[in-house]
C-alpha cells in the first residue's frame, strides 16, 4: 500500500456520490465534487443549505437515506452525535446504503465511533472508511485539504478518485478506519500544543518588553518556519480572536476526543491534559466563540495582564 | 533600528577580535572569523583546543584577559558559572577589556547574569551586548546560525560586521541585552514543547499501531513542515538518541533558565514546568547524556512501553 | 434541613427493603440491615452471593425487579453501566418499583447518571435519592460508613431510618440527588490528591535518606493527624499495595467521573487531571490490581527508583 | 537515637542563649526561652524589636556576633539571604561563635544553605544543627511548635533542653542537618497540596450549588479530620484571605525551596510544580500579601467566578 498518493485529477469517470453535512467545510467540499464531474446528491439537516449546490447541478436529498443511493456517501458533520443521528437515526444511512457501497466518514470523530461504524456497516455488507481532513474552509474551497485515509484496501482504492477531488494529497495510513481518526486527533493535539506553547512564550517575551511581531518574525524565519506557527502566531500576536476560524468550543470537543482515545489506548498525555484544562477554563469564562488560539490569552492573564486579585484598598 | 540584517559579507575591514570558549560551537565559529579575515586571539580553559585555530592563523591567548586586548571579545561558554569565571575571575575579561571595547556574549545564559554583566561592564566604561544563537554545531560550521542581538545601538552596530561572519541572519530585538537572552530562552522552550508534544503524539499513534515514520511524513508534509519537526521528529521516530546532538543535561539547564526568567518576570508557564519535570525525570533515570529529544521516551514509557509495575506472580 | 443526623438506632419499625449488589461493600451493608430488623430481599448478578444473607434471614430475589417490591430498594454496584443494567435492563427496577417507593442509589456513579435516574423514576411516580458512602469494607461491616444524602426532603426522611443502620453518620446536603454524587466524587478526588502528594513527598525525603516511617510518624503526629494520611501514608511507607483495599482500576474510574463532572460544570481541575494521568500510567504499566495508593510508586520511579533509561554501555 | 522526645520541661539548668531574628515567630519563641529561665541575648536588624524582650530580662545585642557569645545561638530569619548576612556578613556569627558552641538554625531555608552552613561552622570548630518548626505565631507563643531536628548527636543532645522550651515536641530525624530542612520543606509542600486540592474541590462543589461550609463540615468530620483541613478549609470556605496568617509571597518562597531541593536530589514533583505555578500566578495578579490559602481563588477564577474573557458585544 502506498503511503500517499498525489492528487492526479486524471480520473475522468463520474461517480455517483452522496454528501451529508453542508457546513462551511462540507459546502466547499461538495462544490469541488461537482466541479470534478461527479453526480452529487446533497443533504443537510437545515435543508436550505442545499440550494447553492442544487444551483450548481446537485440533487437535493430530503434525508440521509435519500443521499445514500449511490456508490459512495460522504459525511462531514460537527461531532459524534450528529454522525450517529445521520447513520443510526430514522431514514439513516445504515438502512439505505446499498450492499457494497461505501460510507466515507470525513468528520473529526472519536476512535470509538469509528470502530462502531465499521462494525455496523460490515454487518450490512456495506463498506466504511475514515478520511478526516486537515485544513480550514479556505483550503477546502481550493481543494487543498490534506486527507488522512484508513480502511479496507479495496474500499480505499474505490474512494480515492472522489477524495482526490477534495484535497491536495491523500495519506493512506492503515486498514483499520479508526487509525485515520487517531492520526487526525494526534494532529489536532499537536496544533493545540503549539497554541499553548506560543501563549506561554508570548506571555514571557511580552512581559520582558519584546515586541510580539518581531518575536514572531524571528521564530517563523528560523526553526519554526511552518504554517502552524505562522497562522496561529499571527492570530496570537495580533489578538485576532474574532471572527473565529475554528471556535474554542470545537477545539474543546477535539481535545476531549484526544483524551478519550488516550484513555482507550492507555496512553497518559499530560500536555494534552494541560491543554484540555485551558480550553475548559476558556469556556468557563465565556470564550467558547473565540478562535481556539485564544487559549493563549490565559497564559497572559495568569501573568497578570488585565487581571487583578489584589485586595481592594 | 532594523529588526534584522541580512548577512552581507562585504565588510572588508579586519577587526581585532578575542574569542573565549572553544567547544564544538565556539571552535566552528572562531574558524569562520578567521576565514572572514579578522585578527583573532583565542582562549580556552583546556589550552590544547586552541591548536587547530592557531594553525589557521589565530593567536593563542593564555587567559581571558590575554584575549581581551582587541576591540571586541566574544564569549561562547557552557553556562552561567563558566562565563562568571571568565569575566569576574582572576585574569578575567573585566579587568583587561579596554574602555570602549565590547564584550559580545553569545552563550545561552540567564537573564540575571546578562543584567549583571551589563552593569559591571558599564561601570568600567566597557560595552556589553548579548548575541545568543540558534543552531547546532553543523550550522555553526557553515556560518548558518541565527543570531539574536540586543544592546546599545552603537555597540550593536560596531559588532554586526563580526557577527555577520558567523550566521545567516542577525535579528536585533532591543537595547537591553537581556532581551536577546529571553528570546533565546523562549525559543529553546518552544523547541522543548515540540519534543514533549511529539513524544505524546508518537506514544498515542504507536500504541494505535500507526507507523512512526508514516505519521512523521504526514506531519512534516502538512502543517508541521518546519525544521524543528523534521529534525526532532526524525530522532524520535528512529529513537536515535545517541550520539547526542545536544545533551539532555544541557536541555535541563536551559529549561531551568527559562523558569528562572519566568520567576523573575512573574510569568506562570505550566508547559515549561511540565517539560522541566520531564528533563529532571530523564536525568534521574540516567539519561543525561542522551539527546534532549529523549524526553519523548518518557511518554512512551508512561504508556507502558518496556515498563511494568505489575505485581510479580 | 439539618445538615447531618446522628445515627440513632432507635427506630424500631421494620421496613421492607430490597438490596441489589452484593460485592464486598454491599454484602456487609445488607447484613447490617438484617441486624437492624428490616425485611430484606437481596439480589446479585452472580446469584450464589445471596446465600450467606439468606442464611441470616433474607429472601433471595431472582432479578432486580424481584427485589423491588418493598418500600425502598438500595443499589450498591460497581459503576454506571452496572447500575444502568439493573435499572433500565430487562426485569429492571424501573418497571417493577411501585409508585411511591424509593430507589436509594449508594454506588459511586456519575453526576449525569444521577440526573438521568432522577428523571426516569419521577416519570414513573417513583422516588430517587443518592446516598453514596465513604468507607472501606471494614467500615461497612461495622456500620461505620459516612453517608452523603441528597434528594427530595420527603424521600430522604423516609430513607434515613434505613440508612442509619448502615453508617455512623448521614450528611444531608441538598434536594437534588446529583449533589450527593458530586460530594462523593470531590471527596474521592481529595483522597487521590493526598496519594499524589504523599508519593512526591516520600520520593523527595527517601532520596534525601530520611526514613519513611519516621517521616510519616512526624506528619501524622502534627498537621496531618487524619485518617486519610494514616491509612494511605502507612500503605505507601511500607509499599503494601497488595492485596488492594481499593483497586487502582476503580480509582481510575472514579477520577474519570470527577473529570466528567468537572467537564459538565466547566470547572478546570489541573490537579485532578494530573492524578488521572497517574492512574492511566499505572494501568498502562500493569498495576490496575494494585491498591490505588500505588500511584505513589510512579513518583518514586520518576525519581529513578528501580528505573533506568541510561544508554547501555 | 530516639525519633522523638516529649517536651519535658524539667530541665532546670539555665543555658546562655543568643537569639537572632525577632519577627512574629522569633519574638514569641525568645519570650518562651526567658520564661524557661535561660539567659538570653537578643538581636534584630531593626533594633527596636528587642525592647519588649529586654523588658523581660533579655540582653540587647547590637550585632549577630554580640549575640553569639553563649553556648547556643538560635537564628529565626525570613530567608536564605537574611541568614547568610547574619552568619557570613560583617559582625556575623561565624567570626564570633566560640569553638564548641552551637548554631541552631530554625528558619525555613534551602537544603543548599544548610549544607554550606554545616561545613562553614565545622571549619571553625563550631557546631551546627537544623531545627525548623511547624506552627504559626499563635503556636509559637504557646510553646506548641513542632520542631524537626537534625545534626550531630552530641550537638542535638545539648540543644534539646533549649528547644524543648519552644515546642510541644521535637522530632530528631538524622545526623545531617539538611535532612531537617528537607522534612520541613516536604511538610510545607504537603500543606500547599491541600490548598490546591481544596481550591479545586470547592470550585467544583460550589458550582454544583453545594454550600461551602456544609461541604467542609462533612470533610473534617470524616476522613479529613486534621488541623490542616480545618484551618485552611475554613479560610477558603469563608474567603478570609486577609489579614494573612502566612503571606502568599512567603509561600511562594517556600515552594521554590521545595523545587530547588527536588532539583538537587533529582526528584520530579509535578504537583509541587503545579502549586509553584499557582503561587506565581497569584503574585503576578497582585495577591502576594494575601494568605497563602488564596491560591484557592485561582481555581474558582478559572472556573469563571468573577472572570470573563467573553468578547464584548
Amino acid at each position: 500500500m502506498s503511503v500517499e498518493t498525489a492528487s492526479r485529477g486524471d480520473r475522468s469517470a463520474s461517480i455517483e456520490v452522496g454528501f451529508v453535512g453542508l457546513g462551511a467545510m462540507g459546502s466547499a467540499m461538495a462544490a469541488n465534487l461537482l466541479k470534478a464531474g461527479h453526480a452529487l446528491a446533497v443533504h443537510n439537516r437545515t435543508p436550505e443549505r442545499t440550494a447553492p449546490l442544487v444551483a450548481q447541478g446537485a440533487r437535493h436529498a430530503a434525508s440521509p437515506s435519500d443521499a445514500a443511493e449511490g456508490e459512495i456517501v460522504i459525511t462531514m458533520l460537527a461531532d459524534d452525535r450528529a454522525l450517529e443521528d445521520v447513520v443510526f437515526g430514522p431514514k439513516g444511512l445504515l438502512e439505505a446504503l446499498p450492499a457494497g457501497a461505501i460510507h466515507v466518514s470525513m468528520s473529526t470523530i472519536s476512535m470509538a465511533l469509528a470502530e462502531r461504524l465499521e462494525a455496523a456497516h460490515a454487518a450490512k455488507g456495506q463498506g466504511f472508511i475514515s478520511a478526516p481532513v486537515f485544513g480550514r474552509p479556505e483550503a477546502a474551497a481550493q481543494a487543498k485539504l490534506f486527507i488522512v485515509v484508513a480502511g479496507d484496501d479495496g474500499h480505499v482504492q474505490r474512494s480515492l478518485p472522489v477524495l482526490e477531488a477534495l484535497g491536495q494529497r491523500c495519506f493512506v495510513i492503515g486498514r483499520e478506519p479508526y487509525k485515520a481518526n487517531i492520526v487526525k486527533l494526534a494532529g489536532n493535539f499537536l496544533i493545540t500544543s503549539v497554541l499553548e506553547a506560543l501563549g506561554e512564550a508570548f506571555a514571557l517575551t511580552a512581559k520582558a518588553g519584546i515586541d510580539r511581531k518581531e518575536f514572531l518574525t524571528l521564530l517563523t524565519s528560523t526553526l519554526f518556519d511552518a504554517p502552524v506557527y505562522k497562522t496561529y502566531g499571527g492570530i496570537i500576536a495580533e489578538e485576532r480572536y474574532q471572527p473565529a476560524g475554528f471556535k474554542a468550543s470545537l477545539g474543546h470537543k477535539d481535545i476531549r476526543l484526544v483524551l478519550a482515545a488516550a484513555e482507550a489506548l492507555k496512553v497518559p498525555m499530560p500536555l494534552a491534559s494541560l491543554v484540555a484544562t485551558r480550553f475548559l477554563s476558556l469556556l468557563a469564562q465565556g470564550g467558547g466563540d473565540l478562535d481556539w488560539a485564544a487559549i493563549a490569552k490565559l497564559a497572559a492573564r495568569d501573568a497578570g495582564e488585565g487581571a487583578s486579585l489584589a485586595p481592594a484598598r
